[in-house]
């Protein structure tokens, strides 16, 4: 069933010569597959598949685009267990959490679904014409979001269901009527060709047009590079590494069109910890801190990296049982040797900085590939003076910083680069005496969490994921929830355009049924 | 009463030693004022209390906003007839244009006010907790979009009021709760300053923290680039030449953290004429066109540069009748002297084209600084073959394409760089026989026009001013309407957060009254 080809459009195709293989980090051996790199000539030709396929993918209705969305759901679950066993060969993560990425990378193709048949997303808006008006007549004006064109979508290495093939990216861009080119991410090229025939197959059955979609496989950077600068790739998606979303957006800033990528990128989502609610249950908000530090092994982008406090009892008492409790922790796999490499590289080079100490640690022996988590601490000024330790590292890895007081606490935030959340602990009524704190974190964050931990995205209309740079390239838009699709559309205007041709969406008539800002009022209405 | 000072913040400086002058175009002679070029320290003062103003600003509510608004509309309206003179001295444009452009000015801050106080532009979105969701509940999100920091403004040269100091640009980042740093355009430095005093006074008035706006002078482009590279400065807007959006794109983009920046640069704007509207009123439609392409000189970045058509009986008449009446215009004065001077430049540019022909041009002397029009005309194949003939010539001046047939017409369009408009002169039902060429000009394209003359863009919030780039740096966004507002602000997200400290527009009674989506249901009811 798995070929190690790349789809270009609805075709298997490999006419390139250079081959690699998956790993399975679990059992530290390679996976069976022969996948075949993308040829230069097979890049061109998915760009162009999807550059004609857009003139009509772009035109069809959002109904028919939702059909298309939940057949896809419909043909990844009916891949079957295959598609979980490959998904843990291939990234080490256990079968509970592939059927759980599973159900979310479902729920986001339906919502999207729902999201389209709901219509609303175009933002219609209507200024009906007053030919009367003086000193010159008013012309009608109908606006409405439309697709961007062919989307190029960089799978995340930790996702790779719900954030890679069919993803929240390609979701997201297919609804909104752009194709999608997926570079298929090279840790999970078998399960990304598994989801892409899923795709494939959805696209034949509701008769869209060929390049709509492609999958193009890839283990070095030149497939990837040579989409991005592809005069007919409008627009990129990407989540990854600050290195890898980097240089892609220079890449898409230098080109003669320079074109939008939004880049989700590496955060070490700070945890404040006000003092009151040290004082009263530091050993509970350890064990909390302990479990999100270690979940998935480390490896999600929400991973609380840092935590702060400012010194007292209560702080010692939250550090020491954070000691206590990160050792109890099993450690899991990590997803691919590579990974794992650079965690202890990274580990290994936050350890060397002055001044910071290893509160506890993961020590006995572990299986090849698993990560041992290991916890840190540092004071105040010596973090505030060390930019090395404000870089994330992927992994089960925190940093406690020990601030001398509130001001230096609040001086360290304002300091952070953009993070995709933050996370405020509190006692009930603290939080209001810290307004200061809570002004400076939310200026370097996308969310911020109250009384929580910051793993967890909900996946709903009112997550915004997504911060200030380096969280990600463009902190006006989110990675997650429906208004992701906002990031592939554009808004374009008709002036005086006669009624019959006008989309549906902004016919007199609202045959859609749709909500409409007519004459700065919403309403349902007919004109 | 012009004092050739900055405003850093609410305070008049010059600590600087290099001044310049600008010019009146119509008497041929410099302006008498010494404008004094901002200093390196001075424009680090300016961002450094946009930045701390940025702290409270971004905070007051929508009302208090819409006040200042106001505020600054009144104060410019106060300014009375100085500001017409002031205006017109700098700009060779007459009074008349000068009332208009400030009713418009006057009419996009009140504009804002509405929309301030409507309050709907936050987007709320609230997905209440389900803490009894298995396997895992579910907390509580609540979205809305918030300033996104200190945001310098480049003005236009040819917009003196409604898209400088004051215009879309300034009243769209204030509303959005984002201070605003004006890099004065050099060639109407006093009316950049008479306007920024109106502005200060209405924050002064106000109450609003010192640093919400300063102007900075400048005839180089030193202040220019410091601004987009500092460190504080969050955001850009820019209205101007492809070579100087593209400029401040390339720094921006290079920049340790990058920023966005909205550039609205050149077009050519195509006007597409079907063969059945030609045949029957080619002489109609001439007339038309030759009035949109000197209207204000020509200097509007939506003038028609482009004109297309196939070849026919009704071409020939068109060609014909537009060479006859574009030379019956009296020319009139261009901004500035090099304004005048790059007409000239890029019209002999053209001019020396291979297969390029002159249809016709006024011919006659015209005082100094005065455009005389030109209209052109090239066979399809030669236009198709030679890109420079796809460059705007800012002022008078259109080329007329003659096409072989239709396909060739649509291989043009097909061929052209992205446009802020497009134009289709149809028949009434002849446009429905051609659908490909409108996929095709819609494509290139951010409003497309049924019928009239791209001349003319009314502010309301249905209109899309910004296209693919060229036309500007990211078509996702408009530099006019309400809407524009979207360039200024990024979504946020709180979590579990207190509902006493969330802000009003998200808070359970919803105080402010307005439209939310509340799990997935648009209301304005309580929850």
């Amino acid at each position: 069933m798995i070929t190690g080809k790349n789809y270009i459009g609805n075709q298997l195709s490999a006419t390139g010569n250079k081959t690699f293989k998956t790993f399975n980090p679990l059992l530290n051996i390679e996976n069976q597959w022969h996948i075949t790199e993308a040829s230069n000539s097979e890049v061109n030709q998915a760009a162009d598949l999807a550059s004609e396929a857009f003139k009509t993918y772009s035109k069809i209705s959002g109904v028919k685009k939702a059909e298309f969305l939940r057949e896809i759901a419909t043909q990844i679950e009916a891949l079957g267990d295959e598609l979980l066993q490959v998904y843990s060969s291939e990234s080490g993560l256990p079968n509970g959490r592939a059927m759980g990425e599973r159900g979310r990378t479902l729920g986001q193709l339906r919502a999207f679904a729902n999201h389209l048949e709901a219509g609303n997303w175009v933002e219609a808006s209507i200024d009906t014409a007053q030919p009367n008006r003086q000193p010159i007549p008013k012309v009608d004006l109908r606006k409405m979001n439309v697709a961007l064109g062919p989307v190029v979508v960089f799978g995340a290495s930790n996702f790779p269901l719900a954030f890679s093939t069919a993803g929240g990216d390609t979701a997201a861009a297919l609804a909104a009527g752009c194709p999608v080119i997926v570079k298929s991410h090279p840790m999970h090229a078998a399960t990304g060709e598994m989801v892409a025939s899923a795709i494939i197959k959805a696209a034949k059955k509701i008769g869209l047009p060929n390049g709509v979609f492609s999958n193009l496989n890839s283990s070095g950077i030149e497939v990837g590079q040579q989409l991005v600068m592809h005069p007919k790739v409008k627009a990129v998606g990407f989540t990854g590494s600050i290195r890898g979303g980097r240089a892609l957006y220079d890449l898409a800033a230098k080109r003669k069109e320079p074109i939008p990528v939004f880049a989700e990128m590496g955060s070490i989502n700070p945890v404040i910890m006000l003092p009151k609610a040290l004082n009263n249950r530091a050993e509970a908000i350890a064990k909390t801190c302990s479990g999100s530090i270690t979940l998935g092994t480390g490896q999600f982008c929400t991973n609380p990296g840092l935590i702060i406090g400012v010194k007292s009892q209560g702080l010692t008492l939250f550090v020491n049982t954070l000691a206590k409790e990160i050792v109890k922790i099993e450690p899991s796999c990590m997803l691919h040797p590579n990974i794992a490499g650079a965690y202890e590289t990274n580990k290994a080079k936050a350890l060397s900085q002055n001044g910071l100490k290893v509160l506890a640690g993961y020590e006995n022996d572990v299986e090849p590939n698993y990560a041992r988590q290991v916890v840190t601490t540092v004071e105040g000024d010596t973090f505030l003076n060390n930019p090395t330790l404000h870089h994330e590292v992927f992994g089960p890895f925190s940093l406690v910083v020990q601030c001398e007081d509130e001001q230096q606490l609040e001086e360290i935030i304002s300091n952070l680069e953009g993070q995709l959340t933050g996370t405020i602990i509190s006692d009930d009524n603290e939080i209001s005496e810290y307004q200061n704190i809570v002004n400076a974190l939310q200026n370097r964050v996308g969310r911020i969490i109250f009384n929580g931990v910051p793993t967890g995205v909900e996946v709903c209309p009112s997550m915004q994921h997504g911060g200030p740079y380096p969280a990600s390239t463009d902190s006006r838009f989110t990675a997650v929830g429906v208004d992701s699709i906002k990031r592939f559309v554009r808004p374009f205007s008709f002036q005086d355009w006669p009624n019959n041709l006008l989309p549906d969406e902004l016919k007199n008539q609202n045959p859609l049924g749709i909500t409409r800002l007519v004459n700065n009022v919403k309403t349902t209405a007919k004109i």
